[in-house]
């Protein structure tokens, strides 16, 4: 068998740091187990500013047909909108992620970054670093997240962790968008209520986060038609995929201060460009900005999970075994999950 | 009556908003009622830059002495240290503080500075704000909050509101350190073990937060000869106040890598000079610094509740009624409290 990785560039940093798996220089740990079972794997990179990016990050229907070979595509982590799924279960293709290898990485990097928001972290950070001190500057736009009312878009592995984990920060309420209800005993445990209208729903949140999967029908969720109908001032933050919310629409929300900020690691395009607006834009007042680059679920940590998961979907495969149900995107033939929109 | 409100200047921000009660400007909304009552309110610059600051924050005996007239410190907040207690006690001078007016405030930032050092967000965003994208760099040591374990130095109205925030991330241990025991209930409820000797509880722990107040015992505690007994790589934060740690000491520690970070808003002296060393201190790696101007314990939210509260608390003496147990430290010639290091 031949196995292809895609993974990013880790540079210098993969060299002094073997526990950075993900990258083509420690390729998920795969290399020697999979040359003793006389398998081959090639490696390339898919990420950072290598110009393969945009060639090989995504599968579309047209590289599906060309792959004659193809078997099975496997997401290490979580998230499979890289890969055309209407083509995969067209031509038989299985597509499996390593599902639950980074939602608590992803839940927790959202929690920090609703409370840096909420309380005007970043330009505090950066008074200190450039040697002023005008606490009243930053005052005037810190709050508690006690007492704020917070929703998440989408209640699934990750959203229901960011409600868990809000739930002892006395929140006013915590609420949620979402197709399916949670069971009624996951619902009570973090207390989360369910609203059905979306525009209703954004209009209750002083903080918004985004916690879905990109499909046909998330991409561009938050437009400017939505923004209209958040709170003013109210914070929003996306870790799931840049494409949900409007760049533009997102910026210049931020800009007039109808969000009071932005905050998440996923981007339209990916690596960000250079001049990309998510990376400067402020509010009125210089703040609310929270943007990272794409990590939150590639901590060490969870690059330890998603390296295992993904060394033990190929041990099933290779083997004939039968892959773990939560896995599985696309079976042969047939979609085996509705979160990627499909009815 | 003349009250004497020791406040800081807030400047524009205080002008272009009212909610920003704790400054010299808006004077905690006391100004109309003591008026009213023909009670006289005088006002005096104590913090940013001012030079009065360190000339009038410090309630020293010295001072307490030649205030022949004075019956009764407030702080506008939690957090006496300010006060001379030996001497107060000394001079039947009552002090009160707005107990719980901050504590959540002050515990939101906390578990904030964990997760962002743990998850290594200033770099991160650093990185997106000077134009560059090399996950890796961030990556090698970013870690998640789940399976480490995690120590409060006091478990007091603060810790232990930091303990509860932090129990749904599923820490491999949560720990205190303290005087006194939680109650087994409280303790149960959080799943948080008491360790007794300081130096066996600092080299168990993967992040240390302190939240005890500064007094003769607890100056100075995190210092060379502790920091060694840390797990290397360990992150500390501190919202506390400044001088429990040791500057250089910390410093060293972060440079050398032997703390992976240092977070936190208390500083040794306030306002901090332009060249402290905390300001800008780096890991080997460039990061682990997560420090901001002192602010954490006055949000809009908190400066809210600590105006009324002072407001509460004048109510009470103007009017000889008792006042809430719980906010007061020196009763009338004794101490209420044991938490400023006393017996």
């Amino acid at each position: 068998m031949k196995v292809l990785a895609i993974l990013y560039k880790g540079g210098q940093s993969a060299k002094e740091e073997p526990r950075l798996l993900g990258t083509i220089e420690n390729k998920l740990g795969l290399e020697e187990w999979l040359k003793g079972l006389g398998h081959e794997l090639v490696v390339l990179a898919g990420g950072t500013s290598d110009d393969l990016y945009p060639r090989c990050r995504y599968l579309t229907r047209d590289l599906i047909e060309k792959a004659k070979n193809l078997k099975l595509c496997i997401t290490a982590g979580v998230g499979s909108d890289h890969v055309d799924l209407n083509a995969a279960v067209d031509h038989r293709i299985q597509v499996l992620e390593v599902s639950g290898s980074n939602v608590v990485s992803v839940a927790e990097h959202v929690v920090m970054s609703i409370l840096l928001l909420v309380r005007n972290f970043v330009p505090a950070h950066e008074m200190i670093e450039r040697g002023d001190w005008q606490v009243s500057d930053i005052a005037r736009n810190a709050f508690d997240l006690e007492g704020k009312v917070v929703g998440t878009i989408g209640a699934g592995r990750i959203g229901y962790r960011v409600l868990q984990r809000l739930k002892p920060f006395d929140c006013k309420e915590l609420l949620y968008y979402d197709y399916a209800p949670l069971p009624p005993a996951a619902a009570e445990a973090v207390g989360a209520r369910k609203v059905d209208d979306l525009k209703e729903f954004v209009s209750q949140c002083d903080v918004v986060t985004v916690n879905c999967p990109l499909h046909e029908g998330t991409r561009g969720l938050v437009n400017a038609e939505l923004l209209k109908h958040f709170k003013k001032g109210a914070w929003l933050v996306n870790t799931a995929r840049g494409a949900i919310c409007d760049k533009d629409d997102v910026a210049a929300a931020v800009k007039s201060g109808q969000l009071n900020g932005y905050a998440g690691d996923v981007w339209n395009v990916q690596p960000a460009p250079r001049d990309h607006v998510w990376r400067t834009v402020k509010n009125p007042l210089g703040a609310g900005n929270g943007m990272v680059p794409h990590y939150s679920g590639t901590t060490l940590d969870a690059q330890a999970r998603y390296a295992a998961g993904t060394r033990s979907i190929l041990e099933n495969y290779l083997n004939g075994k039968p892959q773990e149900a939560q896995n599985i995107i696309v079976g042969l033939g047939k979609y085996e999950t509705k979160a990627y929109g499909q009815r």
